[in-house]
């Protein structure tokens, strides 16, 4: 027995009188893969480091959370539920059929706006010298799906930039009605995308009727720590949001 | 001392009396990613098992072995010298200051065909409703820029098709002239693309003057088998042909 319990992980100890105990986290993570044909596909960089790190201290701070995860190479966070799904469709799937028993939704996953506007059932052969020229379509916005749902949750997007954060941040901030935006440069060599280190600057409206944009910077750390310095920001914002009062959210028109 | 050598990780014992011994071997893995913009690629779904599977093979049986290798997730199997790179025409570059140097080359990467037209310099942004179109060009074909050099290695390629494998097959050795090609199905399920296990067809033209295409067919098994067993039969093919043989290859017209 002893052996026994010296080869089975510890699981994280959920902290039942934590911060976020009795609280339902719902996070996206990692990049999303729309297929060309069987073997070829379109995605971006994202490693899902940042989003595994969000659920891992969300569950120390004593949340129940499910991750809905891309195709990533990343061990599942103790105590933390995983559905793995491959393109856009079937992340807004899984996060659909979740989203209304939970009470904050983390959008982190670098979803692909766009998909092929036909997948082919075969390899696709080159042909001669010849170009070729790919038709894409638009992905539907899984965050936006969110905020459009009747009572939506506390909801927090994610903005990978790489010019001009401050400016795309506020535009994300209010077209897609979210709580909090969190916004990184993604060019910042040894930062972002694949890297075990961030940074990154959180902006929300301040309470209405003001519809000033506050912003708060996180300097680089690593991805663990940054995501536990989120939290206890994001708490400040939940706290004072409770579920019931979201509809009329300070950046309605 | 003797810590010492336990933490120390055995390199693989580079067996000087193997059938590969004083053999250079040039081997390429995984996919290719071609940049769309600072975030977002175009790649497929290679993992580079097969490829780096064949390098410890190689390794094993007393080559001096170089693994040029996409972006993969994987250990550099011992004593094998890796290049890492990320575009085709990385790839390519990699390829050629090395290539006059060996006696065998494998292309077994998973290379782009296609490489964007232009990359942006910055993340492109969704415009509203619209849909998009990429332009893409051709990438250079690396093993026929292999098998175009003066004194060309002996060179195996692969075909990694979800049909009409045998048509395929033989169309790339003659057009590419190669002294093998290594066929497998990516549509069967649990083999091939990220799978641990493989089943191939090897195709090969008879001696001069007959013009009769021989196939090899190898079952499902770990990759790591399936290289050895492709090892046993390339060796059959490369000792029959010296490289001062091969410019006069059976498939020139």
């Amino acid at each position: 027995a002893i052996l026994e319990a010296l080869r089975t992980p510890p699981l994280a100890a959920p902290d039942s009188t934590g911060p976020l105990a009795d609280t339902r986290v719902l996070i996206t993570a990692g990049p999303t893969r729309e297929a060309i044909d069987p073997v070829r596909y379109l995605s971006n960089r994202s490693s899902g480091k940042m989003g595994f790190a969000l659920a891992e201290a969300a569950r120390a701070l004593g949340a129940e959370v499910t991750l809905v995860a891309g195709p990533v190479q990343l061990p599942t966070p103790a105590g933390v539920s995983r559905i793995d799904v491959v393109s856009a469709r079937d992340m807004l799937a899984a996060v659909e059929a979740r989203v209304d028993s939970c009470d904050i939704f983390i959008g982190c996953a670098a979803v692909a706006d766009y998909r092929l506007a036909e997948i082919a059932e075969h390899k696709l052969k080159k042909r001669g010298d010849e170009a070729l020229s790919l038709s894409l379509v638009q992905n539907p916005d899984i965050i936006a799906r969110v905020t459009d749902r009747p009572a939506p949750p506390f909801t927090v997007g994610f903005a990978a930039e790489t010019r001009d954060m401050a400016r795309y941040a506020r535009d994300k901030l209010e077209r897609k009605r979210l709580d909090l935006i969190i916004a990184n440069d993604v060019a910042s060599p040894g930062l972002g995308f694949g890297a075990d280190d961030n940074a990154a600057v959180l902006y929300h409206f301040a309470d209405a009727p003001s519809e000033e944009l506050i912003s708060h910077s996180l300097t680089p750390r690593r991805k663990r720590d940054l995501a536990t310095a989120i939290f206890d920001y994001l708490l400040t914002r939940y706290h004072r949001a409770p579920l019931s009062a979201t509809a009329g959210s300070p950046t309605d028109p």
